[in-house]
């Protein structure tokens, strides 16, 4: 319990710290004039979010016996920048008018400024990236173009009830497990891991990253509106969650005639009926136990890297991802 | 005569290379499975484009000196990747249908897979600007956030006739001559030049980069549809040429009336009306002499470098976008 509340501000003290260097990174470039393109950006980008991926490397780093921070701390913000970006340019395709409670860049100022202050966070963030050796670049490089190359897939399987459970795998791997997973890799090279500990971050990085993917899946059907977007949103977008895709490729005859209709025909009184077939499926079950094995599997490639604290607070952190309600 | 078509020769030879090296780039993507975003990507890259950024700094690199043209080609490439990244992007928001002869992304695939083929264009731009020292990478990113803030204020400035002379310069300055000085610059920082001929190739770029934006505003006017897009084509988008500007600032009562109604309703068939009165204002004139003036200051910023067979291509490459057609 003590220990619980220990992590839980060591957490809080991570996040605390890469919203005040976010910040400052921000303002800096306001002061040298940059203009409304960083007031905008900076609006979403401080409005909230996890800091997930910054929090993971600075984490990661410590676990791998690194010992100045100063190292890791610029390629952190650069992943929070370039995820920031990302979120940016996705709510324009997926018109969204909110994000992390404010009204979105696109919708407050138009789809033009919507685009470039997408563009600016990505140069911010490659700015700070682009200042470490060849090898962390090209895995800025590489997990970025991967990002786009899965969202190209996604993009061809929305509303696509064929979407198999391969197809939702590839795609979750590039799209969100990738930036865990190089970021967790990157962490252990500027801490100069062995290779072998360095393919263990990495791994770790990616089990998460998926199960954070599935819990998100998860949340999309059963949470509520603290993630500051509707339940449902993904069955509105016509994206292909994991139990979505279970449940089609379980069920059969009029069973799978009539999930088929409620996804493409989404409204909120559908809800109770959609969960009842996902549930006579057993998919949302299915779906946890998922998640449990991929936790698990992070978690066993912590066993190589040296037991400290910062080992003991990612193993916390796996449990505190696997259970989050937000 | 003879030494003209030398020059010629040696552009082209230039743009070859580049051309080659630039599809090399995207074929490795492709068949390391980069897929329809790579695809995509390379039919508007390779569709054509005068390749001036990459050009310049090769010629830049071999007018300081420089003698490892591998040192300076990545970079290069990278400025091209980037500029046509920004391209992707300008024309989902333009709403351009055709780019280089060719149908834009956003317009053929929708405007999901514009936006993230921009993204993936940029991505590569860093990946190869990213393996650059420090200082390289700087000016990068530098470059890369003023034209996203230059962005921001020429869309306020959008079909707005109050826009000032000074308004203009600092948007071109931003949007089209950074890239260019940039550009120049690091190619004397990899040449291993003093700081003085850094900074003397630094404005060189930013000169001609001014005159060559200038030079698009008249073809804009004057020119047919060799560009690849139609003449008139800024007036219609409510872009504020410096012509336009000239002219708005000069004219008083009535003059000035017809022609803001002319910029505001215009159509093709107002086309003669609108040239008769940038006349009256003497604004082409004006225009053509600042487009020499912005030349000469490019020309004598050559003065301060070694004088060989580059500089020579260099003085000749001025007069040739001074006059270009295209």
């Amino acid at each position: 319990m003590g220990e619980d509340s220990g992590h839980q501000r060591r957490l809080a003290s991570f996040q605390q710290q890469i919203n005040t260097l976010l910040e400052a990174h921000v303002d800096r470039q306001i002061a040298q004039g940059a203009g409304e393109v960083a007031v905008e950006s900076k609006r979403v980008l401080m409005a909230g979010g996890k800091r997930l991926r910054p929090v993971l490397m600075m984490m990661a780093y410590e676990a791998c016996g690194g010992t100045n921070q100063e190292d890791i701390i610029p390629l952190a913000l650069a992943f929070e920048l370039i995820h920031t970006a990302t979120l940016v340019h996705d709510d324009i395709y997926d018109d969204a008018v909110q994000r992390r409670g404010v009204k979105t860049i696109h919708a407050s100022k138009g789809l033009a400024k919507g685009v470039i202050a997408g563009d600016w966070l990505f140069v911010q963030g490659f700015g700070l990236g682009g200042k470490y050796e060849a090898e962390i670049v090209e895995l800025v490089s590489e997990y970025c173009s991967q990002i786009a190359q899965s969202e190209f897939l996604q993009l061809d399987r929305v509303m696509d009830l064929k979407t198999s459970p391969e197809d939702y795998l590839s795609i979750v791997i590039g799209k969100t497990a990738g930036p865990f997973a190089a970021g967790c890799k990157a962490a252990a090279i500027l801490a100069n891991c062995s290779i072998e500990q360095q393919r263990s971050m990495q791994d770790f990085g990616r089990e998460l990253g998926i199960a954070f993917q599935l819990v998100d899946d998860l949340l999309d059907i059963r949470g509520d509106e603290r993630m500051g977007k509707p339940r449902g949103a993904d069955i509105y977008e016509g994206k292909m969650t994991l139990p979505l895709i279970h449940s089609l490729t379980l069920s059969h005859g009029q069973r799978r005639e009539r999930l088929a209709y409620l996804i493409e025909n989404f409204a909120d009184n559908y809800f109770d009926e959609l969960i009842e077939l996902l549930n006579a499926s057993d998919s949302l079950n299915y779906t946890e136990i998922l998640i449990n094995n991929h936790i698990e599997r992070a978690r066993e490639s912590l066993l190589t890297l040296p037991q400290n604290d910062a080992t003991q607070l990612m193993l916390w952190l796996t449990e505190f991802m696997q259970h989050r309600e937000v």
